[in-house]
């Protein structure tokens, strides 16, 4: 067998350089919980999984459409009689009931106030397979892509790993909610001329991963002046469409885009689609890349040879999509439950003084954990998520796996458990906060003998921290140094 | 709107440099096909697609199976109590039931003389997705692979065009069938070094696209030795290993390399499968990679991101692979109606003289024309391509778009139509033979006033050619030119 150092020589930069970006600590919460994972009855002191984006709320309702419609399946008795001609399927245009039905979906989802023409549904393996085709289209080897943080840490992969493309972070903070501005837009640019990096294009994620916010109008306004200006792409990543719970509604860049005042050229825009979170699909591997540009739908097509969607779900998918009764209430239905998870996680939360950014989209919460650190440094920040890891035993994710420029913060999940699980990751937060006030007394008199510092990554029993923490925003004084933060409670 | 020279200079070189090889005139047959598409009734003087490598001849067994076996799909009411588990489950390991029932399928298909391990089954977007993570594992933009010619024209597509590796020919041609001799390998090897151009590895396909034939155990371990003294990698692509329909059996490389005198890097050995031809589920997108590196199983697993397998899809599959009942009898039927079909086609071309290479597999045959031929040009096969399209309206794919040095062959498919299909291929095929020696009669008389060559690329009536291509290969002269050449009657 050959050593490590043998196969880097055999092997490529690529699969020897780490560029994939899974050594992040996002997919190493994903091992600890993998390790002890929780289970109700099981293994119910197990690590409970907060760091995984699915949306588990709603399944109930697809199974019932399947009862209903036996035809829906090639693999059934009722549907058998298409299974020929659609396993041997495999043009990379897709099936046309499919393409047709996805396109009206993506109208629905942005509430019919814009329609999507099937001929540009391209389909790629996943939104992760679509982007990256997206990618290989746009730019070369060393070009950038600016992009606003905190951004989805798998974008790294996604996104960079085999195209070469390096992605440039527009700085985005709480001090305006994290929101991207013109000013932000044009200094991330200017830096990047100036570090002779070609700048093709601006990626946005809306709504957003990890802040469950959308973007308003006037927003979307400036980012398309912006690439339009500078003759550069805009991709929107609007995969959480659909998740949006709550005002206001989701508006997506396609409706912005035909409402301009002055013209955008529309071959600069394209959108990334998939049901993996809108539907809860993931494993379906359903991405969908859209384009207004004929040249990037033309060459994505041919990559989608590399990640088609298989035509047994292609089928399906247009059976089930194209029920228009079923497609209204899942949607309403689905939204409405994750408003209602998203309203009883983040009063839970606020119990103890925990606080998390306004959101109304998502499948995950923005908290802010600020007031738990002592120095706001990332060293900080992950020895609190080492704590909340190991012995609060939540897989959360913090702040600077997203390229968060502010020390604190961390994404946690709420759509991917049942109710009970909620419940039981709500009583250890609490129970964390309460043995952090009591532990507070406790080390405040012992100081002197025992420096807390020593044992912060090791137990949360020697951590102590500001009484800040556990005072809501509304009760905090107005000389803490959080006092100014955004945050708000999330409304619901 | 912007011109197509400013998307130019927007878009990638990759979009922009047609590297996709997708202008080759085995895709320009499709585009024939699917302009005007034969049908019994409906279109009964249409194109009859014969460029098309499916297997259609059982798709009856898996559809019985499925009405049997209501539980395998998770769209089913039988099987909905997983719809919810298997919908979500997005591991890019894949569910371990699917890599446990492939692996045990892999070893089955190789006649049980070699067993794969389920935790090196990495899945791929199709092979084609597969083969092109493999190669983003192994080599770097201008790296060489070897590859003996002709080729599966995909190939260009799915090694270099995102990769930016270079494939190197390995010439085989007709004096020895077509197999690759250590002289080829060496002479091939030693160019490419004098084109600077850095070896990464060979990659064969076994059975081989468009031959048909398999490759024998010393051939294999030639390739072996190759492989280990130059320490480059061997990618085999197998994906046509079920196809085999005749003696000699198929041997896979795995078996080859653990039995081998001397020893051989392992780490070095790859093998590229699918279930589109094997199974003829070319629409599931199957592809697996199988890797005797644990590095290469550990990257590609990382790029399984971009082209997993829809869990729907997994869950299927490993249900009905693991009914060995099943996969013994569908095994078997399959090389039976394979059999039977071949041999239906190439005795039915042989009674007008035309002879195939000798072939044991696949889904097509690779056709001898070279008799056709006036001169063994590669414009003279595209005119008689062009005639066999547009005439003769079948779509056959010239040798030239699979990099054959030698004019004159072309890869007919005989396993993506029924019984019908064939009988009116054959009469046509007959009809254009017949016509041929008519004309030979006609063109002969008045050749001083109507050279036939003018008219060569317009239509058949104008074509003249030797007597000999309307002889069997036993019965023509020892002083023909083709009276050496290596074909011999199809066997079956």
């Amino acid at each position: 067998m050959v050593s490590l150092k043998e196969n880097i020589n055999l092997l490529s930069k690529i699969a020897t350089s780490n560029q994939h970006g899974e050594n992040s600590p996002y997919f190493d919460g994903w091992k600890a919980y993998d390790q002890d994972p929780f289970h109700l009855t099981g293994n119910p002191n197990g690590v409970i999984q907060m760091g995984l984006a699915e949306n588990q709320l709603s399944p109930d309702l697809i199974e019932k459409w399947i009862v209903k419609n036996p035809k829906s399946s090639i693999c059934t008795e009722d549907g058998v009689d298409q299974f020929k001609d659609i396993a041997n399927f495999q043009d990379y245009h897709g099936l046309y009931e499919f393409r047709k039905a996805i396109a009206h979906f993506m109208g629905k989802v942005r509430g019919n106030r814009v329609t999507f023409d099937p001929d540009r549904i391209v389909m790629g393996g996943g939104a992760t397979g679509a982007s990256e085709s997206l990618m290989f289209c746009l730019a070369d080897p060393g070009d950038g892509f600016l992009i606003p943080t905190p951004y989805y840490p798998a974008f790294d992969r996604d996104l960079r790993w085999r195209t070469g493309v390096q992605l440039v972070p527009i700085i985005c903070n709480s001090s305006n909610e994290f929101k991207i501005t013109q000013e932000a837009l044009e200094s991330s640019y200017k830096n990047a001329i100036e570090s002779n990096i070609q700048i093709k294009g601006l990626i946005v994620a809306n709504p957003s991963n990890p802040l469950g916010t959308t973007m308003d109008k006037e927003t979307l306004k400036t980012l398309l002046r912006f690439i339009n200006d500078k003759n550069i792409h805009l991709v929107c990543d609007e995969i959480y469409a659909a998740t949006v719970f709550n005002t206001p509604d989701f508006i997506s860049i396609s409706e912005v885009l035909e409402e301009m005042e002055h013209p955008i050229n529309h071959e600069l825009v394209h959108i990334i689609y998939s049901l993996s979170k809108d539907m809860g699909l993931p494993g379906f591997r359903v991405g969908i890349l859209y384009s207004y540009n004929d040249g990037v739908v033309s060459c994505a097509r041919k990559m989608s040879s590399f990640g088609l969607i298989s035509s047994q779900t292609q089928y399906f998918l247009a059976s089930i999509l194209s029920d228009e009764s079923f497609v209204e209430d899942f949607l309403r239905e689905s939204s409405r439950r994750l408003a209602k998870r998203h309203k009883f996680f983040t009063q839970g939360l606020e119990k103890v003084g925990i606080t998390c950014l306004a959101s109304n989209a998502g499948l995950f919460v923005w908290m802010d954990l600020r007031k738990l650190m002592k120095k706001p440094t990332f060293d900080e920040e992950m020895a609190l998520w080492r704590l909340i890891i190991h012995d609060v035993k939540l897989n959360v994710s913090p702040g600077s796996s997203f390229h968060c420029v502010e020390p604190g913060w961390f994404r946690v999940c709420f759509a991917n458990m049942d109710d009970q699980a909620v419940d039981i990751a709500l009583e250890r937060i609490h129970a964390f906060v309460k043995k952090g006030k009591e532990n507070k007394v406790a080390t405040t008199k012992n100081r002197k003998n025992k420096p807390f510092q020593k044992k912060l990554r090791l137990s949360f029993s020697s951590r102590l921290y500001d009484e800040t923490m556990l005072m809501s925003p509304r009760t905090m004084s107005p000389h803490s140094p959080f006092a100014r933060s955004p945050l708000v409670k999330a409304s619901t």
